[in-house]
């Protein structure tokens, strides 16, 4: 078995959504979603842009969709070599983890098709495919390459006023809607074979077209490179576009691909986790690993990640927590840089979180909880729509949901103890940890007749319930802000000019009074048994099992959260909440009580949502629950190996891959199985191998020294590098 | 036309539920819907007990029926003489508002039925009938009397463990399954015919038979004297009950009649509004005032009265906020001692209303939102269900609806206003408004970092909008609580003993401390062109019209309230809100606020409750739409001549009468048409006779001292009597 290689047999057009996330391709800049080269829309093959967005009407703001520039269709004696239209005799898609290539191999019986293609690590911007066919008897060959407009778009169309132009290369440039931001696409080729060529231009796209009389066995390839601009890289995006495919194809195609392969080489031996006895687990890691690693911005400094990654318009392409919270730990232990851009985006787009919190009528910074470009909120007041009046209904994710601006605040302070690198404090940071705790004093709920204060009307991790008072979550994670304030004031305050010149800035004299009054006030949850109650009243709620809650569901598709949900009203939550604070702030919790808390909720989570089994996952692993840790892990790592996850929610795709399970799945590895931990600035483990697996070993980069983790069944060390 | 009387002709099964309201006999102990004497429980019949309560397993709680103990059956010749089981000739029922006597005449053809029936004003036990036979041809009359046990329940059955026994009186007792309350109801009767009697005692009841051959012409006459009690009112309610109707028996039928008569005749001397020039209107208000006077307490000095008076179990026979701020003007101007007992019963409940705070976590009087005997929250954390799912859906109204305490307070300070009696807050008043106020104290949102002071997560009269902030509304009344308990301070204390000595009791030193810290800081409502708005964020909300919003209904039955319904996630509201407040604490608003507020909220008003139309008459007779205001008085004075309002809610019974429009109907005519007003202890008018009326004249006790009140084209008098 290749433990970087998924393969898939037949070609299906109900998989197409799921293969096209399972088979994507992409470099942090755009993502390739994993379609053949002949697919229409209907397939949603996209070409999907990192940090672009457009709204058209009052539809979903959503990332834009670039022309399909790497499209080719062949057409043989009148019959199309394309698997939507002709019945193929076999196919096959493959995707090499190791070094993110995708390949396909279709047998249309007269004709064989392969190709293989890739997005370029090495160069942002660029595409390329190497398109071969065989025949199998003579005949006519038409053979078309171009660039498409028929793009696929959940919430569009967002591409207007298309031009194309012509020559040794082609380019498309078109604009968005909204912010008219210039998008451009170029395309040039090369062939082995010589051709009578034409032009083809219309609504369509354009497209070369080769002509040419084919003779049994023999074989013709074609080369495509591609390259994609926007008017946010370049002033000229088409110019741009056209140097990059062209200079591409100056070096050739196979110069360009060992570039790229050079790139995920170094990706890799940056951050690869080995697991070895189990082949199933490698590949699922593998798999998980790639797909966060394709996804990470490298060709820019201050940019995220969506929540789907780059597979897609799902979840309006907007940055959520999991950039924080489920990303963040694998780049800020094997790959800083790209942390730090994880972080720098949002200490960027601190006036877009300054902004909502004004909106609510609060101070300081309540970050978007789906963030787009500049930290502009794309979430909507209506997410669900009813399945049985077709109404949106109000749900209360943007305005509730305020552990956000904490989950930030705790990534932050984590890169800081992580890396030792105060330099992101220094430009932003610190100001992003103070304007959060200061949004926090201002939306804190102190009682006038008691010390205590609340935190009421959020909404925690379990979206089911809406709208509750003190979830502890929520709760101590504003208080882990809050002390992270105090904490940059002990160390700066009076020490460091920056700081002092930044509090002056801020006039921050008042909040540390408050601060220091508040911190001690934070009202802690009620403990029945040991037992941290979820939310104030959650244990009142009616305990029904999971069996009960599902049998009441009138309409599979329907909405378990909020008051109509059959979930909303009793104890049965979506993801883990107490479970995930524990796996994130584990020394304020003592094994006992991860154990008893750990048992009290899982048979009550739904694990409705892929941010849930990682942290049951590493929760477990402390426990020493370790085969049930196994199951998490294997179903975290797995899914998009296997494409699970829901795909759609009612009529809305919500389909893609699925990062921070990617995440997730390094987490439990290296947290979890390993037991990595830093502890008075050292690294120390306290492994917990599953039996289904012999070894564990990966690097990792701590305080700016390179380290091997080694764990086996005899122990774990670590070898400074 | 006669004012003073109801008539219908026909008999329909359809209307049964309707009509037995409206044609309700009732003396505040009990009601007797007005139904033949020989229905079964298929056309509603209740005798609807006043403060007795049961719960059946996990159903609703609600009033208990007694037993039906009017209860006639004639069958002649084998033809049942029954509305239900043979078609009539004729069937005339009529209502005599002035005496509250209720008539109907049947012509069965060969037979003619008829009645006059009432619910003693004079003796709070008994009830009495005259029920009358003609006969067109000669026959055998079967003719039934007794006490049946097939009674009607909402969430029933109540009563078990029956018992009867017989002699001069039937008497049957029984048990209500929560508190284990004995009830007993006797029947005794006279005949001015002779016949042979005999028993039937069997499941559904016990009967005294009399069989008898009856010549064409001939007329008989049975009169039935009934008494209800409860171990409640008496140890012994059997003994208690036969006394009663023996005595009643004793004294005849029609002396009986005249005591009731003259206690009625007392009622209305006290209370009846004159309304000349527009008979329709005439009959409207004395239906109003007759319905609201048939339910007060007047056999108790500490109880209320329940939202649907005493026509039946809906609304789970609770005391709402209707009582303060609805019934409670009519009486205190008119029959100050029956408000007193409205009040009392708060004072009397108030262990109640401090157990709910508590288990909310706060400290004070949290009044019930339904509150049944004691104080016992009546209302649950469902209310309506889903017409889609026919799932229960969890609402607000109990946990969130907290200007209740507030609207209890009101009606504190203005018994004492205008009565001038102090005793009430002597005996438990004052306690209930600092226990208030302390509530609102300990329920406020207080920001760590501003000195304003919410209150959040509330619902206001406007039950469409669930959970909001600021509902100017709750936040205004809640000053006024709290300004309430200041002014006690600043009459009473250092000064009067009994209220230092409860004020050491209560420990109230830091609440002053904090009242005096909060009063200031209440937060204002935001204003828009001099609208108030409704509650924080209001102003955002769609706003679009009623057309809109109904047309968006996928079910005529769907709730339109909370995140799911039509309203909620609009500008459309169920019923008065800011235009209520209004109309409550005129003094703090001018005339221009109003008329801008109510041209604002009318049209986005459905007037979805009873509660609406009488606050918007009010404001309109204040701004000098008399012509508005009229449509709303008609339709407010109407509700139960015309038997409007909502009878069904999906499949539960929702009618019953409306004494909050009854009072609603005293309010407009009183404190609208003839504009009376209390002003530094004097009464003041100022006039605003709507053109569909010649004169107006009332009678009002104010400060102990009765007045007439006259107002006429040319102006308005009060003439001290």
């Amino acid at each position: 078995m290749d433990t970087w290689l998924l393969q898939k047999e037949g070609f299906n057009v109900q998989d197409a959504a799921v293969d096209g996330s399972r088979f994507l391709c992409a470099n942090g800049y755009m993502g390739l979603r994993g379609v053949p080269e002949e697919a229409s829309s209907a397939l949603f093959p996209a070409v999907t842009l990192a940090g672009v967005y457009d709204q058209n009407g009052d539809r979903w703001r959503e990332p834009v969709n670039a022309p399909n520039c790497l499209y080719i269709r062949a057409d043989f004696n009148g019959l199309p070599l394309s698997v939507e239209k002709t019945q193929v005799q076999a196919h096959r898609t493959a995707l090499d983890y190791r070094y993110g290539i995708y390949s396909r191999e279709t047998d249309f019986g007269e004709v064989r098709v392969s190709s293989r293609r890739y997005v370029s690590m090495a160069s942002a911007h660029l595409l390329a495919d190497e398109y071969r066919l065989v025949f199998f008897r003579d005949g006519e060959l038409t053979l078309q390459a171009g660039i498409s407009t028929d793009i696929w778009d959940i919430n569009g169309p967002h591409l207007f006023d298309f031009r194309h132009s012509e020559g040794e290369t082609l380019v498309t440039t078109c604009l968005t809607g909204q912010n008219r931001i210039a998008v451009a696409a170029a395309q040039c080729v090369r062939t082995d074979f010589e051709a009578p060529e034409s032009l083809r231009k219309d609504e369509t796209g354009i497209f070369r077209v080769f002509r040419r009389i084919v003779k049994k066995d023999e074989t013709l390839t074609l080369w495509v490179f591609s390259a994609v601009y926007t008017s946010i890289d370049d002033p000229a995006p088409a110019d741009a576009a056209q140097r990059c495919c062209a200079q591409a194809m100056a070096a050739g195609f196979d110069a360009c691909l060992q570039a790229h392969k050079d790139a995920w080489e170094d990706i890799w031996a940056r951050s690869e986790v080995m697991m070895e006895g189990n082949e199933e687990a490698a590949l699922a890691l593998h798999a998980s690993q790639y797909h966060l690693n394709c996804v990470a911005p490298r060709h820019a400094q201050n940019m995220s990640i969506p929540a789907r990654g780059l597979s897609g318009q799902t979840y309006k392409g907007a940055v959520f927590w999991d950039s924080e919270i489920f990303f963040f730990p694998m780049f800020v232990y094997t790959q800083p840089v790209i942390a730090r851009s994880l972080l720098r985006y949002r200490i960027e787009t601190l006036q877009g979180a300054l902004k909502k919190a004004a909106e609510y009528g609060y101070r300081g910074a309540f970050y978007a909880w789906e963030s787009q470009e500049g930290g502009i909120e794309g979430c909507t007041n209506f997410n669900v729509v009813d399945v049985f009046t077709h109404r949106p209904v109000r749900t209360y994710f943007r305005d509730k949901q305020i552990h956000i601006s904490a989950d930030i605040t705790y990534a932050l302070r984590s890169y800081w103890e992580i890396t030792g690198d105060r330099s992101l404090l220094m430009e932003g940071g610190a100001r992003v940890i103070l304007e959060c705790a200061r949004f926090y004093l201002s939306r804190a709920n102190a009682r006038v007749d008691s010390d205590e204060v609340d935190f009421a009307d959020v909404i925690g991790p379990d979206e089911y319930h809406e709208r509750v008072t003190n979830n502890a979550f929520t709760n101590m994670m504003i208080l882990h802000c809050m002390e992270s304030a105090l904490m940059l004031r002990d160390i700066f305050a009076d020490r460091e000019a920056w700081f002092d010149r930044l509090l002056k800035e801020m006039d921050y004299e008042n909040d540390w009074a408050l601060l220091d009054r508040v911190r001690g006030r934070v009202r802690q949850s009620r403990k029945q048994d040991g037992v941290i109650e979820q939310f104030d009243g959650y244990f009142e709620l009616e305990d029904c099992s999971m069996e009960t809650v599902r049998s009441r569901l009138r309409d599979p598709r329907e909405y378990w959260g909020g008051d109509h949900g059959v979930a909303g009203t009793t104890q049965i939550i979506k993801q883990a909440d107490v479970i995930a604070l524990m796996a994130l702030l584990p020394e304020r919790f003592t094994d006992d009580q991860v154990a008893v808390n750990w048992d009290y909720y899982e048979p009550r989570t739904e694990h409705g949502s892929s941010l849930s089994a990682c942290m049951y996952a590493l929760t477990a692993c402390r426990t020493g629950k370790t085969d049930k840790a196994w199951e998490l892990f294997m179903k975290t790592a797995g899914i998009d190996v296997t494409g699970g996850g829901k795909q759609w929610a009612g009529e809305i795709y919500i389909g893609g891959t699925h990062p921070a399970s990617n995440g997730g799945a390094w987490m439990i590895a290296a947290l979890g199985f390993a037991g990595l931990r830093i502890k008075n600035g050292g690294l120390t483990l306290v492994p917990r191998l599953p039996r289904q697996i012999d070894r564990l070993s990966f690097p990792v980069t701590v305080n700016g020294q390179d380290y091997r983790v080694e764990v086996a069944r005899d122990g774990g060390r670590i070898r400074q590098l």
